[in-house]
């Protein structure tokens, strides 16, 4: 027997733990097949989860939307994620929890016959923006592509339904730019792969899509910390006419947190340089990082001196 | 070693063919993540395959509207197919093909890095109906939810965005029906789980949806059968209120053919029996199977006497 290898990631997989390398996802289960999966991100920065509870919260929520079980109370879905964190010996992760649909007893087309089954994955932490992107802003292309509707999917529950964004991410590719916002189909931008969207308007208020998306947990934490610097911000219909207008645009994720957004569709957002509102914004979520009351520290037992890595 | 047992299905998987309970999808590929894949599903009916030429067409199209690459040419995908029948022994079973974007290099959010995959498999035929369901008709449902619009997908595609259709499925079992089908948000049907959808109206003709939906490959047998039986059939949308006034209703799919609904939200549909234009779209549709034209039999090799199952 080899040891197993976890410095690329570890993952949960059919009640054990594996590297990330050996995990993997039966090619009959429907959340592979029919993508019938929630899931959740949460971030690990510097050995302590941040806002593993809302995650975990959203998470839940998710599940339910889709009729999903995780079969694991939280409590023990919170041990799973640390326990993959410790074994991958990550400061900064990227911790994935998935609940799939599994498949119905053979013959069986119902559902409600599947025994769900919970997954959970950690690897070292991801940026959609690279040191760059993050330092000069990112170059967003707004696409004809329309976000998948809530009439269809229920966006609040976080799911894989993805196609929109990924082709809607080739587009803005080809065309050179690092990366894509949907809209509505009628006028509005709603969201991007992986990250909601926000425009500083020429008041200095904040607006930021009310509807059709995911409700981030770091849009939550900019709506927060817009509060604490006593900036009016404003969940509501955003034109993308308004959003190339802006004095200045940014976007929020778990894998990078606030991230500046300098050009659309190859022209410059306000004067083209990182906004200051941007600024206080990006560097109030990482101190964030350090609030006891938004922290899960992980116990990495003896190994972790070792094993740990940036 | 011990021998594969392939009695409950074969699989192809990185390179390998697999007994269908060993074959997985890496946790990390987009396929999965992302639901970033394409795929098809054609049958074997009696020792042949039916239709394959128009399957294998169908899913190149649908990778190439993805911008996803087999990385085999038809007469390949069409020989791994054949030796996935033949590892199972199965005379009739349900085969399908699934590309799959794979990852991008670790770090990159860019699907052109990505090396995309290519998996099939073979299990016995499925029914989307039991042998009830098919001598008395269907109960569907109509569901509120609508179906991801090709705004936002494109339909033609065949593809894993089910969640809408799961959803829908889901409450039509509740409610005591056993399917659903979805509607495109302005008082048309589309499609549902697997499945294309015909009403035959007053004057006798035939009428199925045009757009939003996949155009099935069982659907272009039903165009071609009621143009060999003089039946007119027309391509348009079709109103929900249509099909619950329609004379007969039936639905189409490779896992069972043609397959007749007699009752829709618990009202029966004409007389609640089922149509005798049903019923000779179903023989035809099964006196199909033995034109060679559209048969491609399975060479089963020597074991085939053995392991054959119907
Ligand atoms: C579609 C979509 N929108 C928005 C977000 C941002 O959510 P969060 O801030 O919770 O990471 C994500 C996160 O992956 C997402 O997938
Ligand atoms: C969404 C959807 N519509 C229609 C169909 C019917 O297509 P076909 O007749 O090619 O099986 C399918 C087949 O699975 C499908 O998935």
């Amino acid at each position: 027997m080899h040891e197993p290898d976890f410095s690329q990631g570890a993952a949960f997989v059919r009640g054990a733990f594996v590297p990330i390398g050996e995990a993997c996802v039966p090619i009959t289960d429907w959340g592979f097949l029919r993508s019938d999966a929630a899931y959740d991100v949460v971030t690990v920065w510097d050995g302590a989860f941040f806002r593993l509870d809302d995650h975990v919260q959203r998470f839940q929520d998710s599940c339910a939307r889709f009729r999903l079980d995780a079969g694991l109370p939280p409590e023990r879905i919170r041990a799973v994620l640390a326990h993959c964190v410790r074994l991958a010996g990550l400061q900064r992760a990227y911790v994935e929890m998935v609940v799939t649909r599994g498949q119905p007893p053979w013959g069986s087309r119902d559902p409600r016959q599947a025994v769900n089954q919970f997954y959970a994955f950690a690897v070292p932490y991801v940026w959609i923006a690279d040191e760059q992107q993050r330092a000069q802003g990112l170059h967003l292309s707004v696409s004809a592509i329309q976000r998948i509707p809530a009439t269809s999917v229920d966006p609040r529950a976080k799911n894989y339904h993805w196609n929109d964004l990924t082709m809607g991410l080739l587009g803005a590719l080809d065309a050179g730019a690092d990366s894509v916002v949907l809209g509505d189909g009628a006028g509005n931008v709603v969201e991007g792969p992986g990250f909601n969207v926000f425009a500083v308007l020429a008041d200095g208020s904040v607006a930021t899509p009310a509807q059709g998306m995911l409700e981030g947990i770091t849009r939550r934490s900019v709506i927060e910390i817009c509060q604490s610097l006593g900036v009016a911000l404003h969940q509501r219909a955003l034109a993308a006419a308004e959003l190339r207008g802006a004095r200045e645009v940014f976007v929020s994720t778990s894998a990078g947190g606030v991230l500046p957004v300098t050009r659309i569709d190859g022209q410059p957002v306000g004067d083209g340089q990182v906004g200051a509102l941007t600024r206080r914004i990006v560097d109030t979520y990482w101190d964030w990082h350090r609030r006891d009351a938004l922290r899960t520290p992980v116990d990495y037992g003896a190994s972790a001196p070792i094993t740990a890595k940036a």
